[in-house]
């Protein structure tokens, strides 16, 4: 879990606590919003509540609450949506463990969605929770200055075939192929920023932020993204399956491209960084106001797994 | 196609001409508001528009803009949503082929979506379609007297857990083991019913219809998407594949329960008259206003494939 592993980050804000309380609201978010496992048909639900209570970081919510807390918003307002991003991330994970796809056994430890239920009710659960992310926005009781339009729009763009749909497919397309760095952030940009990058503007729209703070959170999301994904291409050369919690080398073993193998580990580091500090850069406008925002970015450039 | 098959349905109204008419506007609605075949990714989007493009018979967008048409809107107001659920409709049956669910290799006469582009990519169509159809209708305008919150919520329902995809999940659980009637109504009542009830009070939404409309049009779809799956079930005997334009005695062959199967064929033509006479009453507070409904409603329980 993201507040275990925020516990050894060191900073006069206590991350660790802030994680723990954002978890604790998403799942029952998650839990409260979404079908019980007892609803008909039970297989259906309980796939989706498998791999939504998984044990994943809550990473995408914690970004959106906090960007929402940098607003000035109300947690109630934004949990709608954070659960909302939480769903879209778990349908991607469920549909690219896919034997079609990047073909994985395990995730966070876990035998993935397909391994449990079987590949049909897993391609299913995927839809339903990408479909449920829809139903969650249109829950939310709305916010002043953005409508449920703006909102609808925001999330179908970062999930859909310019975005998460397009990183996944340039991924399954590069797999074997040389790759260049270019080719390789453009990759990176839409698997992993386009939905990070959402997940803070929504937060921001759901406190009713004015444009800059929209702009300011949109750099921030973009390059914690981006940095986030080095950070995934590096752990996955230099740790093991058990200090990770997933497989190892898969990107190696599926001759996939990732910064280390294109540009080396040091640099891969030194790109990190880079992409850390503008992601800091971003927040000057909140004055010292996005002390969670901050905490979040330090601890993800930090971690281990 | 719909408007071919619907020269020999003789009526006053020329229905023929209206299914013309839908196709014509909702093919160029897809065209305009969907990524083009050169969009980056290029594959997902050729992927997404063979499906899409494949002569499908717009029997949803039909019903929408109909319904509509019974409450005085205009088809433009319309046209997003009507493009929205024929986006939906093309997801299922994109994931719906998979091997992994009914494993078709034939869809209308053409190979189907994995058997062209390959199984991951299928899936990702299947996904960046269900996204495209949330996308389209935050992109409409709005309408005076439903939100784009009510328009949404109304979509991820009908294709939801609790509809499309249970269906989906109760007609995978149910293959090879013996099914009770009203068993097979509950598959057919959210594999088929949801997104066409759903698609008559989206096309009464965008018209502004007031609730008595709303209530007839519910009614309406519900019993024309009941009676139209009857009819597939009784066609899927009945036929040839070359007939159909796509794989007979499927359901047979993948011991499906059907209401043949189960009532026999005679009771089952009586039941799809049933539900069909049950749609027309429902469409009475129109006052013969709704003749596009009555139309397609007729036509459909007659159709030879």
């Amino acid at each position: 879990m993201l507040a275990a592993m925020a516990a050894n980050t060191k900073r006069s804000f206590d991350l660790s606590a802030y994680v723990q309380r954002v978890t604790k609201s998403v799942d029952a978010g998650l839990d409260k919003f979404l079908p019980s496992t007892s609803t008909k048909p039970a297989t259906i639900h309980k796939a989706m509540r498998y791999s939504l209570f998984a044990g994943g970081k809550r990473m995408r919510p914690a970004l959106l609450l906090a960007a929402a807390d940098a607003c000035g918003g109300k947690w109630n307002d934004a949990l709608p949506l954070a659960c909302a991003v939480e769903c879209i991330h778990t349908y991607s994970l469920i549909h690219d463990d896919l034997p079609a796809m990047d073909d994985d056994d395990f995730r966070r430890g876990n035998p993935t969605n397909h391994k449990v239920f079987g590949e049909g009710i897993a391609i299913l659960a995927g839809d339903a929770l990408l479909t449920e992310a829809f139903a969650l926005a249109a829950k939310a009781k709305g916010w002043p200055r953005y409508s449920h339009k703006q909102i609808v729009a925001e999330i179908a763009l970062a999930a859909g075939s310019l975005q998460l749909i397009a990183g996944q497919v340039a991924d399954l397309e590069g797999e074997g192929k040389k790759t260049s760095v270019d080719q390789l952030r453009y990759i990176h940009e839409r698997k992993t920023s386009a939905l990070l990058c959402a997940s803070a503007r929504l937060g921001g729209m759901s406190a009713n932020c004015n444009a800059a703070q929209l702009k300011a959170l949109t750099s921030f999301g973009y390059h914690v993204g981006l940095a986030f994904q080095v950070i995934d291409d590096i752990l996955d050369v230099t740790k093991t399956s058990e200090q990770l919690g997933k497989t190892a080398g898969k990107d190696i073993a599926a001759q996939k491209a990732t910064y280390p193998s294109i540009v080396g580990l040091e640099k891969s580091h030194k790109i990190a960084a880079d992409l850390t500090a503008r992601a800091f850069a971003s927040l000057k406008p909140f004055k010292g106001k996005a002390r969670a925002l901050e905490a979040l970015a330090e601890f993800l450039l930090k971690r281990q797994n």
